[in-house]
């Protein structure tokens, strides 16, 4: 048997996007099983509740197991142990990691904005029909990762893939559903702060400095605006703690299309090298910046190596 | 303009490949040119020959330059200064090597016996004819890699893209053509010994033991009976002068489908437990095995690690 798994932290195209794999493997004679590393978010709980799947088994520990990774190729970002389990495909649409095999493998990463698009070209390439409710989950992923087209790593190829899918699935209005979607994430009036700053959160190393970044896409910015104070103190706290020499936390705007980029940082210079303008009060307005592979971490980087 | 090339010491499958796929790229209105990383061998040079085909551009240095990888993704097998050029796309049949990328890219690799293969299945994926000669080196790749299908590499992904490629390249029996083929690097009167021992060779680390594996392919094992103490001796010197715990080289008959395994090894024991015979005045034969990558490469791993 082999799982089908997505990174840690998972977000919604890592869970629907193994759900739909395993689901294709098996239609392929393969004994597949659709896992996760972590706990699902709203969003993805939303997803899941609406096309009738179960959340995915729990897995805590590779060691021993054969694995198919989806939507990362870091071990950092894979499952406690991957060093002692056997990895027989990836399927991803990041830069490539840091994952060898001893064997070849099937690997296949394409530049889009979603790994569920692959999946869906995958099913096309092996003339395998798409069911109703994988086709639900593989759009909903597409609509997460690309917060509804808007991201700066949307392609032509998860465009129409989610049109295909969305004409699958039976939904007709793709933009409302994709807010409707995305609003789940918005609700945040229940998180701690804490939980907040760490619902996407990733590190980095840029050029030797510890560099934290979070993300939390909200319809409407104006839903967080009077926990600012509050998110900062936090951030203060984790920075110390965690001995960053960075702490970021972007408050993505999916309808207004902006980011309104808080941080608490040693040299507060970067940012302006960066993204041209300075900090004014720990937060600056950042038009039109939704992602943070494309948009934030590559300027962030060349800030920290200039 | 972005080159696509094969890996060091290159191969049939490394030249043709980058020739093939740098064809397909210009078709999909991409400005690609080929390009290699060291002499081609005479099996290479009488398929280029018999197709038509000029030798590909010798590149030296990476730095600065755009690639598309073929037939590799470790970078001790890649051109110099790999780290300074930009990876765009990866096209393989090997294992998952240790070429990381910072931007998503296209890369896809399949667990099947040539490079080849998968150029043949994304000219079909993207619609594109493929021009007679292009299916004549592409033919040239598969039987070269997989020694005409003899190889355990060898899947039916293979054997299926090879008939179809001879049925455009108009070559009537793919078994005639692959001996031929296969003849031309049995040419071995004219090459030292050394020139025989380096024609196809790599270094592996084995449990912290530096292990060099040559193999050259023979229609015949006789053409060289007469040479194997010259050889020897050549190899005793190169491993004493590159510090190897152990040289070995593959005689692979192509026809009666086995190996003369010769060996110089500081723990001659290895050879025993790896493949069940021990040496015999530093040679063993080894019936039916004509893969290093699957056939002696894993055993000696963990021969080494026992």
């Amino acid at each position: 048997m082999v799982y089908v798994v997505g990174h840690k932290n998972p977000d919604t195209d890592s869970i629907c996007s193994a759900i739909a794999y395993a689901e294709l493997k098996k239609k392929l004679g393969v004994d597949a099983k659709p896992a996760r590393l972590g706990d699902v978010n709203p969003e993805t709980a939303f997803v899941l509740e609406k096309f009738g799947f179960e959340v995915p088994e729990l897995i805590e520990d590779g060691e021993g197991k054969k694995l198919i990774l989806v939507d990362h190729s870091d071990k950092a970002q894979s499952v406690d142990n991957i060093d002692k389990a056997e990895i027989v495909e990836i399927i991803d649409h990041h830069k490539i990691g840091d994952i060898t095999t001893p064997n070849p493998i099937f690997f296949l990463a394409m530049p889009v904005g979603c790994t569920a698009t692959v999946v869906k070209l995958l099913y096309d390439y092996y003339n395998v029909e798409i069911p109703k409710e994988i086709a639900g989950l593989l759009l909903s992923a597409i609509l997460s990762d690309t917060v509804i087209f808007k991201s700066a790593t949307t392609t032509d190829k998860d465009i129409k893939a989610a049109e295909e899918l969305a004409r699958i699935a039976g939904i007709a209005d793709i933009n409302t559903f994709g807010v409707q979607l995305k609003s789940k994430l918005s609700d945040v009036e229940k998180l701690t702060a804490e939980e907040i700053i760490k619902r996407d959160f990733k590190d980095f190393d840029m050029s030797g400095n510890k560099v934290g970044i979070g993300q939390i896409e909200l319809v409407d910015i104006k839903m967080i605006e009077d926990r600012i104070d509050e998110l900062l103190e936090k951030m203060r706290e984790m920075k110390e703690s965690g001995g960053y020499a960075g702490l970021f936390l972007m408050l993505t705007d999916i309808i207004k299309e902006g980011t309104l980029l808080l941080a608490v940082v040693d040299d507060e210079s970067v940012v302006e090298r960066a993204f041209g303008k300075p900090l004014e009060n720990n937060r600056v307005w950042l038009d039109k910046v939704m992602s943070r592979k494309k948009e934030v971490v590559p300027p962030l980087e060349s800030a920290y190596s200039s």
